[in-house]
């Protein structure tokens, strides 16, 4: 089993990864004794699909579990149904030593993990990520987060699972259109930080849309030893090295918002957003056209757009404009420099992001 | 002006303790960089008496000051106060370098601290108590929280201020009730860790209640100290070794919980439970009847209870059953051993407790 260990003192814990991981979930949590009765928040899908195997393996080893169901879409992430779980969860909790699981993808990992944060002050929890975007980016860094009505994952925390247990086995409960918006991190990886990836992503296409064993642990390895050693060195994102991994995010979290959450997948947003960074990183000299053409030609050779519709520009604006990590400056691009290399610009004038923005509306 | 620091790594802060120190507010926090524009959350009574001195200070030193005034009592800490204000927080912070400012006591404390907490995942925050109970007590150590329906503190954080400055100038605002309601927390320092604050104590009993200023900065000063000691080497409570803090609390917390806290102070509650947790530690032969005598006496010199009435023992006993600090233990007190020092014991039998309850109960 290929273990990533995430170093951050008393805070450092292991990502496991191995295709079958799941049926070793008992043995890889009692060993780091976190407590005896796992309460395990998942959707009512994934429960069928795998709660059985992974219940199995807590009981051989001591370690009670309890499910609870969360709505399959952002929903779950409202305060509303974090604080009826919070209920929930109290009532069950009488005298155990419960930590939390997050079986699912981003939304289950956010809304799981905040909880873990607020909860009695803050209670253990492990990540099982199910999907490929959560697998290589939002179950690894601590990142939680819910919805309040104004903004997205306006409140939150960094609160550090205790181990993340990665099985890209899982990748095939995926539909086609969620494994492409996991794709969507990966080559955002690959662009940031990872010009081998980049190639291979560029040359492998067929054996990573069928989820291969070994291009998928590949993946997998190359993404998560980037994302652990960025948030080894910046955790709460206070001295700009984590900011790196929000390239396409800015543009891409702009689109998601003013088309509501439910026209672009969060991956097929930030495809969108990853071709006009970089078009503005050629638009301000920062990368050779030959480059802007083969990250364009990447995004595209996985079916991922970079180009949109119905969403009108001034929306898209306003919502940058209103981005919660933009402090003292108008806004923050992460600009491509290189195939995997990024720079950071600060207050890009307006009128190039709009420019930009406008010649990816179709 | 005396500085105690409490050092956690990179989460140490100065606890300032001076006179008149709220009127220096705009030095002391210009001098820790932490943001430029500070939203102070306090009551309307609190606003009015000191709001004007802390925003000229503030203004002198180039940081602008918005306030927002909260109910002043445990409403403040709901769900539904808390959110509301993370929405007008979130409409005033457009690109600006916030920091919360808790202005008041245990309540507003612990409410701000929890929004700074979550609040885009954590902002910084600066503590000025302005109760003897959060001066000495809550507003060190970065223990925040609010209430939900079905229990008091379920939701919260470990989330350590920037700073606390304590000008026990700000005391003569307070009530007699009040007062005695904090110095029940100040008795609570000086059998656990400190026999010189408690003589001090039992000689100077009208100097103290007078609020003489040498008398109260020394017990400032003492109480400060023991508190961020006990806080550097247990800072999230998970080695047994801040637990002593919470002697007379278990008692207390149910006594609270069972009157619907309106009946009892914290600070009465908790005299009533250091005086049957005393009580225990004599019946177990763990402390001397001397030793129990000089503590009851010391309790009612300050006119503090250590009896109570109107409350049946068993909706005592249903809340203390139900403490959330129970884990794997039917229950856990904090006993004296001598004065200045106490020890900590589990699963105490249900019939000394029940026995010593009604013994206080008149």
């Amino acid at each position: 089993m290929k273990i990533i260990k995430l170093k951050l003192k008393s805070k450092s814990y292991p990502i496991y990864i191995q295709q079958g991981s799941i049926t070793k979930a008992g043995n890889l949590l009692a060993r780091l004794k976190i407590g005896k009765d796992a309460v395990i928040i998942t959707n009512s899908y994934l429960k069928r699909k795998f709660g059985i195997q992974i219940q199995n393996s807590l009981t051989r080893c001591g370690i009670s579990s309890k499910f609870y169901t969360a709505p399959d879409s952002e929903k779950a992430k409202s305060i509303q149904y974090c604080l009826n779980l919070i209920d929930k969860i109290s009532k069950y909790d009488n005298k155990k030593q419960i930590f939390l699981v997050a079986l699912g993808g981003g939304v289950v990992g956010d809304l799981t993990g905040f909880i873990a944060s607020i909860y009695k002050r803050g209670v253990p929890y492990i990540q099982i990520p199910t999907t490929l975007l959560a697998q290589v980016d939002s179950s690894i860094g601590g990142k939680t987060a819910i919805d309040l009505k104004v903004a997205k994952n306006l409140v939150g925390a960094f609160h550090q699972p205790k181990a993340v247990i990665v099985d890209p086995g899982l990748l095939k409960s995926l539909s086609e259109r969620q494994l492409r918006s996991g794709l969507a991190e990966v080559i955002k990886y690959a662009i940031i930080k990872d010009k081998f990836l980049f190639n291979f992503l560029k040359n492998n296409y067929k054996k990573v849309f069928c989820l291969n064993k070994k291009a998928v642990e590949l993946i997998e390895e190359r993404c998560i030893a980037i994302k652990a050693q960025v948030v080894e060195r910046d955790e709460q994102e206070k001295k700009g090295i984590r900011t790196i991994l929000n390239f396409g995010h800015t543009i891409g979290h702009a689109i998601e918002a003013a088309a509501g959450y439910h026209k672009y997948s969060h991956g097929e947003a930030i495809s969108i957003g990853m071709a006009c960074a970089t078009e503005i990183s050629y638009n301000l000299k920062l990368i050779k056209e030959n480059k802007l053409k083969q990250i364009i030609n990447l995004i595209r050779l996985y079916k991922l757009p970079t180009q949109f519709k119905g969403i009108a520009l001034n929306k898209i604006m306003n919502s940058l404009v209103r981005d919660k990590k933009f402090i003292q400056v108008r806004n923050k691009f992460v600009l491509p420099a290189a195939i995997g290399r990024v720079t950071i610009k600060n207050n890009i004038p307006e009128i190039i992001i709009r420019k930009t923005i406008l010649r990816h509306l179709i």
